[in-house]
């Protein structure tokens, strides 16, 4: 019988995390102000602890997960490893369809990763309160966690049309204790400028990322700070057990290395997660197609340019060195909320860059097709923004076919689709629109971007 | 470090499910017609199909697990055994807390386990259909999920009620290919009646069990049959999986018994499941105290009369002598759905009145303080059924402090909640009310019931 579930014993989690920029050939382009100057670690510590900000910086290849991180994490991990037979079957493909299964989170998603590990770094650094925004709801929900269990306060600005349409996802926030608000607010200067100027807006998240940043700086007494769900360095490295679990996993069923790694991209963690622990393979010697999959309504990687950009729309953010469709890119309203932002982690970004990584786009239509398949073979029900990874992980196992070769191919199953359900009515109702946007609305973005500098291309593809 | 997760390979999934009637000291009572003569297994052809009637009234202890059946349940299980410690280190308690996770299943229940049998059994019957109400939407979503998979149609009933308040649910069924409609429909004799006298009704289980065996019943072609997920025994029986691998894990730790037992019971598949192997244990001369919990919304097993009574408000089904309510019995409306049911399960009740089990009753506000707890000690959200479980598990740990007892306490966490967060809802902000009901409107429902003959009373605690 082929194994088709492989787990790990607590004693078998890794005991640290992959930090990619120790082994990435060219070293990663450093953080700017908005005028185009280096940024100071210092500057960014009304906004983040200093334990977190040297880890943002950080080049060392191996970082110790804390024990007390830990034995929270023990609580859904490590995750398993499972084999899609039934859907090898249905595409009768000679691949070999593995996926890490990240939906066994108390939130649902890989989101618990970062989140726990960055309240218990906030912690230790005597922070006592944490503030974030949340689009669809899956950050905000997993911040929420993290803070119960460590103690901390947690204040969530939710962007109203998704607080409106999702208010099972505040539910999920009051259980763990987070304090979630509708952004805009009254309750930050931000929020009260937005709503006098429009009082009927149903808000974004570049509103509710400046009044999450707004109430962590303004705090006197310097206890709290403001938490990222993706983007960002610190917050890649801890998503990167998933990876390293993975790699265990099929050594444990004699599987040396996959041949495709896929994982769905929005600011980046999740494939992150998966993918960099791969990515030092391949830097080493291993041949390995990794392949980041975003949607067609924030084409970045496929469609944007790599070049210095603000992380958020209202260019409150140091500016960062990524592919990029122009922060002020206003994406479709597509299911996969996760995967509307306009620009990719700095790490996926300078990966890309290097050739190490070849980034795929998928339409919603696709995507949603793929999720229904997975429902109807495997039988999970899985996030919007994992289906587009599973629209791409059908076309390599198609490729395979075609080709008669039998490969491994991994990905990462970072949600269920449970508290999403309504985009699956839409499709099944044929209700859904394709979610691809016109190259002229790209280009308009893209010609307002301040460029200050662009990375090297490589000159050859040497992977 | 303590274990706290605990899984089985595939190929430790139990070959054979447990049949509970073999061992019970006193023979079962049959089923008897509404004007009280015996029922022969023929008159309920038209509704089940011959196999699963075999099964039905079958004084074999182990029946085989066809490979067929296996091959679907590995997609969930074996479902793994955790260790509740963070509660356990919360309640300060010397008591060790072990737990069937059944939420791991695709609908998210212990459902799909009878939902996959029943479905196999049809098709082995050359049935081409199935008919099903539902009241939440567990049942009507774990046979929608199976029927797909063995490629029979599916229709489910749903009271309209839920099927107006829960849209979600349905949109899972709809995934998987069901057609649910909202019950009482147009479709049927009884539905048609129904709206003509009443427009404007909200439904009731016991309509949309009319409409779903009218349904088989006047199928012309024969080839449609009618599914129920819980009270009948090869509906219990299906389930006795969950405590097989329950004993199987509990060894692999060298814990040779738990002391405690404990499920949420409202129809009884549950609880059935994980307890009838600890029953025959029990039997054969383990000391283990084995709990059904119910909702004092329905307290059947506490404050009902042992009794032949309908299993549908309507009174179509057969008398099946049963703790019941009467089946007039109207419970409050609380948010674990699964558990108002008048009646509990003939094998169930049968060992309730040997002496083998110990039912308890739940308040729902003493529910979701539990299930609130849970969630902020073990981070996960369950089903408002499990929560009753829980109550339970909580006052016997509590009870193990007491006594300076190290029990082991060992539960079915039934389903996860994420379908049903409304209740938690009303429930963090102050609006749940107490679900007890008065005892003269349970004696006035046990007034009206027409007892035909009842068990014998064991004489003397003999477990």
């Amino acid at each position: 019988m082929d194994q088709t579930k492989i787990f790990l014993n607590d004693s078998q989690m890794p005991k640290k995390w992959y930090n990619l920029a120790a082994d990435l050939p060219t070293p990663m382009l450093p953080p700017l102000t908005p005028d185009g100057k280096p940024l100071s670690p210092q500057m960014l510590e009304a906004v983040f602890p200093k334990n977190l900000i040297e880890q943002e910086i950080s080049r060392k290849r191996w970082i110790d997960i804390p024990q007390e991180i830990a034995a929270i994490l023990y609580r859904w991990r490590p995750s398993p490893l499972r084999r899609a037979i039934h859907l090898e079957r249905y595409l009768k493909t000679p691949a070999k369809i593995y996926y890490k299964d990240e939906s066994v989170s108390p939130s649902g998603s890989h989101k618990t990763n970062t989140s726990v590990a960055q309240a218990w770094y906030n912690k230790q650094a005597g922070i006592k309160k944490l503030t974030t925004e949340t689009g669809a709801g899956q950050w905000g929900t997993a911040l929420s966690f993290a803070c119960h269990l460590l103690g901390l306060e947690c204040k969530i600005y939710m962007v109203r049309v998704s607080f409106d349409q999702k208010p099972m996802r505040k539910v999920m926030m009051q259980i763990w204790g987070g304090n979630c608000v509708a952004s805009p607010s009254q309750q930050t200067q931000t929020g009260r400028d937005v709503l006098a100027r429009m009082p009927d807006t149903p808000g974004s998240l570049g509103i509710a990322i400046s009044e999450a940043v707004e109430e962590a700086v303004l705090d006197k007494s310097g206890k709290t700070r403001y938490a990222l769900g993706s983007v960002l360095n610190h917050v890649l490295l801890h998503q990167t057990i998933i990876g390293l679990e993975a790699q265990k996993q099929l050594k444990k069923i004699g599987i040396k290395k996959p041949d495709v790694v896929i994982g769905c991209a929005g600011g980046g963690s999740n494939f992150a997660g998966l993918a960099f622990p791969f990515t030092c393979d391949k830097i080493h010697g291993q041949k390995i197609d990794i392949i980041p999959v975003e949607s067609e309504a924030a084409p970045k990687m496929t469609q944007g340019r790599f070049a210095y950009d603000f992380g958020d729309v209202a260019g409150m953010t140091p500016l960062l060195p990524m592919y990029t469709l122009g922060h002020k890119f206003i994406p479709p309203a597509i299911h996969a909320g996760g995967l509307r932002y306009h620009g990719m982690a700095p790490l996926v970004s300078q990966a890309i860059v290097e050739g190490l990584m070849r980034p795929h786009a998928v339409d919603q239509l696709h995507s949603y097709e793929a999720a229904i398949l997975w429902a109807r073979t495997e039988g999970f029900i899985i996030a919007p923004e994992t289906s587009n990874a599973l629209a791409c992980v059908i076309e390599e196992a198609k490729k395979a076919t075609r080709e008669g070769k039998q490969k491994v191919i991994l990905f990462n199953l970072s949600g269920h689709g449970l508290l999403d359900l309504s985009g699956y009515e839409k499709y099944l109702n044929g209700k859904l629109e394709s979610s691809q946007v016109s190259r002229k609305s790209i280009q308009k973005s893209l010609d307002s971007l301040k460029v200050f500098k662009t990375a090297p291309r490589r000159k050859s593809g040497k992977w």
